[in-house]
């Protein structure tokens, strides 16, 4: 067994990529802090009913577990930040009114969420508690959209669905949870033929609004036929004025946009608009986000909620990279007071200054200038490579 | 049982501290990176046998393990990082010459290394590998301090020790491995009674060099104690040559310097020259660091090499903290462009502007400026705080 293998599924993140990704994830934080958003850092390790609070069974399976030798209790490592933030508002900081939270940290997975994933994304993150009303889903989506162009992804595709389509046929039709759980399941994995064998006993208007949800996916048109379609509930007509209306407003940010009725991603906790960015050539969502205004009831304070997510170490292969800066050698001199002065003022200026250590090969690696001493003086220049 | 409450030594970092972490987190990386350090972020979890390669039984217990299940193998949740970056020198980078790499990440340990310490830590970090020379030790060193003073900590002690000694009296004796771990624990558990046990059996002036050790701690006279107490052996010669030449280098920079040869923190992996910095009023160490040639070995590359590392958190609460930045609210308005050009051009200023959202209670918390309309024009303004 060769020690330095890693796991499967499992990186270092190396000099060029590091510096990437900290670039990308400074200036994200710039941006949400300049929207208003405070960063907090929950810890990776707490209680599993902590961690597990309002969300589902597949978040179980996606965490690793360990016992806490301290109190015998189980402690799981976070596959997901939102739960923790939204326990930070709902307890810890417990402001009336409008709060806004960011974070960015790494969080595991047991398996990977599809064959191309790390089980180590790097989750960054805004949420926003207090407001009920579309404006905030609209500020969320926004803040998504300027963090995405902002790593240098300009062409995006915007899916958007709701929670409250599927609740209200749910509702509506007095369904009961087991089935409610096993419906979701087969939306999820778009199964038609297993969709209509469990809708087969059920009511004829409910049975057709179902089958009818796969089929909901697709353009603005999409909409009109789902007002046809589907029962005239109010919940119904509400997500889709409200999808109605985010897309016209998000229209001149991203490229394409298609709706998706069916797309119950993360329907354990989501309670309105849900939505999902895309890059061109990929088929795994590189943001995604919506509404869970019921999380925060397992931390004694439910508050309308919604925020997005987004995994940067994804989104640094798919965006163009910045080189590492080039360095600049100097040599090794014991007290040459000028030549201290000079290697602190390139630094303080924000030039990379490697230093050379006695007994070493002279070593040109990642620097493209040194500094040499010119008629009494210390000067910078340029490295001259000779060409094989 | 409450959702919210935290396992022990677990914290959440809220926004004031989380602001304070990350602007030490920033400007730490950028000094480390103009002195040619290059960040790397290694995994948070991999196989046991490369987390625990070259380091000791200390670091297995302090270790949260989980079974991989895409391999059935155990897998360990980083204690420390050290090790890590110390696989990739040895094995991915692989470069011939100087390395320096640098590091910014949590860890996790199964108990808090102390009362007062965090089961968390947030280490940042810098390695040097490639050159065995003293210099190499003191840049490391000096590097430390600088990274210190750049987070406000100015008044540092700092204790030097060198496994050396211990370790070239061990050699000498021709000591058993198994009597060697317990002369160590023994040592660093400063326990003399048990010391006095253990050396009984031993040769006079083997007992009497290992009893002399846990004296040799202070100023500089404990240099000449040492060089006239001790075996004149070359290696233990060169290493109170190397404390003394290191210490006046270092004078300058720190407020005392201390001596400590019975310190064998890190024993197991340490192989030459040890250092702990401290702040004044706090007992454990707020930086640590030393040389440690072996630890490659275990990854196919054995490699000279000396590093540091510290702990944000802990650091966070030892100096000042500079406060969170006010911001301006901004009201909430459809579709005026001019407001949302101030905006912007607010934000790209690095202003904080918190956009108002409708039906929301007026709200000020965390704003000391509003914008709003003076004779046709988005302006700011002071808000003006009405006292009780």
């Amino acid at each position: 067994m060769r020690n330095w293998l890693l796991p499967e599924y499992i990186e270092d993140v190396l000099p060029a990529e590091a510096f990437h990704i900290e670039t990308m994830r400074r200036r994200m934080i710039d941006l949400l802090m300049v929207h208003g958003y405070q960063q907090v850092s929950p810890p990776l390790l707490e209680y599993v009913e902590s961690l597990l609070s309002g969300s589902g069974s597949d978040m179980n399976l996606q965490m690793f577990k360990v016992i806490d030798q301290l109190s015998g209790r189980m402690m799981g490592l976070r596959a997901d930040m939102t739960p923790q933030v939204a326990r930070i508002d709902a307890h810890l900081l417990n402001c009336e009114g409008v709060t806004r939270l960011c974070y960015a940290n790494n969080v595991l997975h047991t398996v990977p969420s599809s064959l191309t994933q790390t089980r180590e994304p790097f989750q960054i993150g805004a949420e926003l508690y207090g407001h009920s009303g579309i404006e905030s889903d609209l500020e969320i989506q926004h803040l998504m959209l300027k963090c995405l162009a902002m790593a240098g992804l300009h062409q995006v595709h915007l899916d958007l669905g709701h929670v409250a389509v599927f609740r209200a046929i749910i509702k509506t039709a007095k369904i009961s949870l087991e089935m409610e759980t096993e419906l979701f399941a087969i939306l999820q994995a778009k199964d038609i033929a297993a969709l209509k064998e469990t809708c087969a006993g059920l009511k004829k208007s409910t049975r057709e609004s179902l089958l009818l949800l796969p089929e909901l996916y697709g353009d603005q048109k999409i909409l009109d036929e789902a007002r046809k379609r589907l029962p005239t509930h109010m919940d119904i007509l509400s997500a889709l004025n409200q999808l109605d209306m985010v897309s016209k407003e998000l229209k001149p940010a991203v490229s394409t946009i298609a709706f998706d009725l069916a797309d119950l991603r993360g329907y354990h906790y989501h309670s309105g608009m849900v939505f999902a960015a895309y890059a061109h050539d990929c088929s795994n969502a590189i943001a995604l986000g919506g509404r869970y205004d019921e999380i925060g009831k397992a931390f004694g304070r439910a508050r309308p909620a919604t925020g997005f997510s987004m995994d940067l170490r994804e989104l640094s292969r798919l965006v163009e990279r910045s080189p590492y800066p080039m360095g600049i050698r100097a040599p090794y001199k014991k007290k040459d007071k000028e030549l201290d002065l000079k290697i602190e003022q390139l630094r303080n200026d924000g030039q990379i200054v490697i230093t050379e250590l006695p007994e070493q090969p002279e070593n040109t690696l990642n620097c493209d200038r040194k500094i040499i001493k010119r008629e009494g003086e210390w000067i910078v220049e340029k490295i001259k490579f000779i060409d094989y």
